[in-house]
């Protein structure tokens, strides 16, 4: 029996495969990362999802054996703490598998999307990083430094563009925006316009006792203000993506934050590009999925920065190398790395996976999830 | 006597007058706000700039008169926070005033630039905000939502931007700035490309260590690394104000930072504009001070709002109204809000300020702060 986890800071995928890479049980538990949650929540998230999908599969395939095994188990800051030990001895104590091993969790996106072993993710959620992977090993690494320095175009960095932004109509030192009602809603203050004995707007005093009680990184989830204020649909399963320009009637302020995120996460994808290596290209994580035109924008962006083919300086080589002649470029959105971390453990067992077998784990997982 | 203190974040500075406006002493301490730096530390800030103020007064003119008269205490908070009334004892304490008074600092900082007791201050320095003031009230008030919500434009704001840019320039997802190699000079590794064991640059890694143990507003103090990286001027002395355009060779990325900022500060200004009440406009703070071409920015923005004269929609008009023919608007930068305080600190004690004594103190303050 082979097992994939995807440990996120607010949920935690498991997945349970037989040899040919079909899946036979599927589960969900809590968030899943030490570092966000601490390690006795994580534990139990990744324990909780490890159980159901191994519960599932003994009905699905009464005959599983049961000992043996690999299993992966893939987390954000897989590299850098200690906890991921304790994580892996949990995983091992409820499955019995032989070998338990941890792995980055933009490595997992990576291997969700492509069964190639060199190539490039570039990974918008809570946070944002990209990542070149030559070889199975991170070659150049851009960006992930987290909500104060930097994750430009993730749910974070939206978020808090999006509050700022229904703030600043509110207040007047920015334009209006449908961002504002949307948060008055949120703080149980719709339509509100009381004002404070120091003539301040309820709604503004409101929203500065909220936000500064939080954690800076919980403004990740108003990210949803923009994304509804610009009337981007959400993925209708978790195993969907949405990849389309913005629709009539969308909020410009909020479209211009998205659009804005889209071009910062290009930049930070052509930061680990180099010309030898075209792709594939695997975009992951929930915003990702959901940015509008991001993977057509990530497409121009290979085919404008791959060398001219023929470029000879003729008259008409210009207009021609317009229409680029190349291949299209490989560009996949995954929403999130349970199929990668399935892979994963496959590899581990020793188990080839070529296209075949890859697209029968997706196909299979996807199934399942549905 | 009377004394006029204003009390900010990292400073505090005190001036003792006379009854005809003239300033016999002045005096600096450390931080003086209570919300920031707790009240202790606050009260020490606070007293020492009185102290010393006072031992200067006395040395100047041995036959002051040590009793009664008013004192004014300029404090950003001063409405919210219940604190002010044991920084107001301290003063009374130290110069036996008959009256003390606590004022918010804007309201400080309008009183520095002109003697009217009608118009708007701007004030950007760690915060930003602007208010509309009519009768000696705030009339209206933008921005002020503090550094995660609002502050566009201020300290903390283009400091943030600075670091990121800084940190952006270096793990290649942001363009080349100059504000890199000052970042790592402060990070006391200076040219450095080594590399951790993990693959990524140990400036990186030093930067991620170093901000996120920080108090995230102490960023505001990296925003010297946009005005340098601009080659923007020091003020040379704290009654100084600079509004030049940036220099020849100024670095791209750190000018479009302070260009945002001030194109922000603008805005927030006009959120409390109102046609009827044209000026006087206040520039504030350490940064509208120091920001490149504000005052002549919020000029333009003041003829370009203001009702066109004589408009008749005749041909020609148009052309006409390019050059505004109304007087030039009244806009001026005070470096803080210690003249404001004096001012206030007088009218308290019953004395008129016209333009006249206005000058008076203003010219004092300035020439004994030299």
């Amino acid at each position: 029996m082979l097992i994939g986890i995807d440990a996120g800071g607010t949920s935690t995928r498991a997945a349970v495969l037989d040899r040919s890479g079909r899946a036979l049980g599927y589960g969900v538990g809590g968030g899943g990362n030490p570092v966000a949650l601490g390690p006795a929540l994580a534990s139990r998230g990744i324990g909780d999802a490890v159980e159901m999908a191994l519960r599932a599969a003994r009905t699905a395939a009464s005959d599983t054996d049961q000992d043996g095994g690999a299993a992966i188990l893939a987390m954000a800051g897989a590299s850098s703490f200690s906890a991921p030990g304790a994580m892996a001895a949990r995983v091992r104590e409820l499955s019995g598998a032989a070998q338990v091993e941890v792995v980055s969790d933009l490595f997992a996106m990576f291997a969700s999307g492509t069964p190639h072993q060199r190539g490039y993710v570039l990974v918008s959620g809570t946070g944002a990083a990209a990542l070149r992977i030559e070889d199975d090993t991170v070659a150049a690494a851009a960006d992930g430094l987290g909500w104060l320095l930097g994750d430009a175009g993730s749910g974070f960095w939206i978020g808090h563009r999006a509050v700022r932004a229904a703030l600043g109509g509110l207040s007047g030192h920015g334009p209006a925006t449908a961002m504002t009602s949307m948060l008055q809603e949120e703080l149980g203050l719709a339509g509100s316009t009381e004002r404070t004995p120091r003539g301040r707007l309820l709604v503004v005093e409101t929203a500065i006792e909220t936000f500064y009680q939080m954690q800076p990184i919980e403004l990740a989830k108003f990210a949803s203000l923009a994304f509804r204020a610009a009337k981007v649909a959400e993925p209708r399963f978790p195993g969907d993506a949405v990849d389309e320009e913005f629709a009539e009637g969308a909020d410009r302020v909020a479209a211009k934050i998205l659009t804005s995120a889209r071009r910062r996460l290009i930049r930070t994808l052509a930061a680990v590009r180099i010309p030898e290596l075209p792709g594939p290209v695997v975009l992951g994580g929930s915003v990702a999925q959901r940015l509008p035109g991001l993977a057509a924008a990530v497409r121009r962006s290979l085919v404008k920065a791959a060398p001219a083919e023929g470029a000879s300086g003729a008259p008409g080589a210009r207009a021609a190398s317009s229409t680029p002649a190349g291949p299209e470029p490989d560009v996949r959105i995954v929403p999130d790395g349970l199929v990668g971390a399935s892979v994963l453990a496959l590899r581990k067992a020793g188990i080839p996976v070529d296209q075949e077998m890859f697209d029968r784990v997706t196909a299979s997982l996807a199934d399942i999830r549905r």
